[in-house]
């Protein structure tokens, strides 16, 4: 291929793009690929983002001046976050989820790549616009969906630990107290895993009175680390609220072990004023 | 958009191939919903594959007879991993990763996911043509691996635990020793997690006498589970190997604390006899 054709170009474009999120691709390098104007590459990018629009599912951004370009941002638009929170939904009311003492299964629902993917995306359409450095998680089951987040949003993703391995070098470590069992914990997060003062977002799967998220918190003003959002995949109630300003892909209501019933609803993530909402 | 124009269509079939790797699409579906011919459709499709195969990052499959379709066949070419494979082994290769006691630190190379997607593929690649129905790797630092290569090889990911917890249900639990360290671990996996009798693949971030993975494998013949592959991202060299069948994509030769040098070198993953080698 020396020239390509348009319908080759289309598809050339649209991978490199999908593949490339919040990264700026020149229009000269496209050109140059292709062998074609930059004019025919301008439309042909309108067609891509005229296509993303319709599919509700992020657009092409375009940068002008000497250092410009074009990039994909990753988002859904509101009717498909809707979906995917139903689909959670309906996964995590699956009465066989119910395990002894009322604790709810869903490691399995963790570990599927393409729901991971889906919910990744609506973690991007979520924090859209925050300037973000990094992820934050916790071991183990945050790593999934905070790898899910980061590919989309274009940032690392840091792990923050309950033990200390001598593979991690020199760490910050936080005692901090389980809102729910009262339990103490110890945080640890490597020196050199995050530089000083960046600006960052939790994730973590699941949400009861917070304690883990608010000793994250601690742990974090260690790091002179700002803490712009904080994400977690299902929340449920508790008569302790150790932290008040997140968002909830999903809540766990009841679950009635007894009764054999579990009662998930939306979060609060449609609803964009508790995202904002003060402590 | 009613009756679409080949370049959007380019685009929308671009992304929904990408975006579901080894996912059968009937043709038909595409066709209603352009509102085109198969036979156009099946020249886009033709263009799509030639585009992948240039780009040596795929293929477009098709499947024949009623049921069939096409789908996506995520897999670098040989250039493209050497690529991958040079990337890793330069970035270990960089003294500031060695830790005191002359461990080597690379929790900021799983934390970035670009170069997760593209291990992924580079795993999807080795492991192609397998008929795998599972990931199965270990907290911590194995977890953005498996995901990465289940997100291309469309397989869920099952994790195994060091400690057991209470939302994971029953567990089958096995004692293993430490190849290296001759320290007793304890490797526990949810009952739920793993259907009885499932062919699954194995994927680590280190492997130094292979302890780990020996005990994985001991757990895994609890689920009557047959592992048709082993992959780490890196192996050193050990005096015991408990572990001979397995592939690697890189090899850390040496580490001087002293000397402050790294050696690192491609693993066995290109030589495709060592991924077939006899016990």
């Amino acid at each position: 291929m020396e020239k390509w054709k348009r319908s080759a170009r289309m598809v050339d474009m649209t991978q490199r793009l999908l593949d490339h999120p919040y990264t700026l691709l020149p229009l000269t390098t496209f050109a140059k690929r292709y062998q074609a104007a930059k004019s025919s590459i301008s439309e042909d990018l309108a067609i891509i983002n005229e296509v993303l629009a319709n599919d509700g599912s992020g657009m092409i951004e375009t940068v002008a001046g000497a250092a410009g370009g074009v990039r994909y941002i990753p988002f859904y638009k509101e009717e498909r976050v809707e979906t995917v929170l139903d689909e959670i939904c309906e996964e995590l009311s699956n009465p066989v989820r119910i395990l002894p003492g009322g604790f709810l299964y869903m490691s399995d629902l963790l570990g599927k790549p393409q729901l991971m993917r889906r919910i990744g995306k609506v973690w991007a359409t979520v924090f859209q616009g925050q300037k973000i450095d990094a992820i934050v998680t916790v071991e183990t089951k945050g790593i999934p969906l905070a790898h899910a987040a980061a590919s989309f949003l274009q940032v690392p993703v840091v792990i923050v630990r309950y033990d200390t391995r001598v593979t991690e070098g020199s760490v910050v470590t936080v005692n901090t107290v389980s809102g729910s069992s009262r339990r103490m914990k110890q945080l640890s997060l490597a020196k050199r895993s995050l530089p000083e003062g960046s600006r960052v977002v939790i994730i973590d799967d699941f949400m009861r009175a917070g304690g883990t998220v608010k000793g994250m918190q601690e742990l974090l003003k260690e790091f002179d680390a700002e803490v712009v959002g904080v994400g977690v995949l299902a929340d449920a109630k508790s008569e302790v609220r150790l932290v008040r300003d997140y968002v909830s892909l999903v809540s766990v209501l009841e679950i009635n072990e007894e009764a054999k019933t579990i009662v998930v609803d939306r979060g609060n993530a449609l609803l964009k004023e508790e995202v904002e909402m003060p402590k």
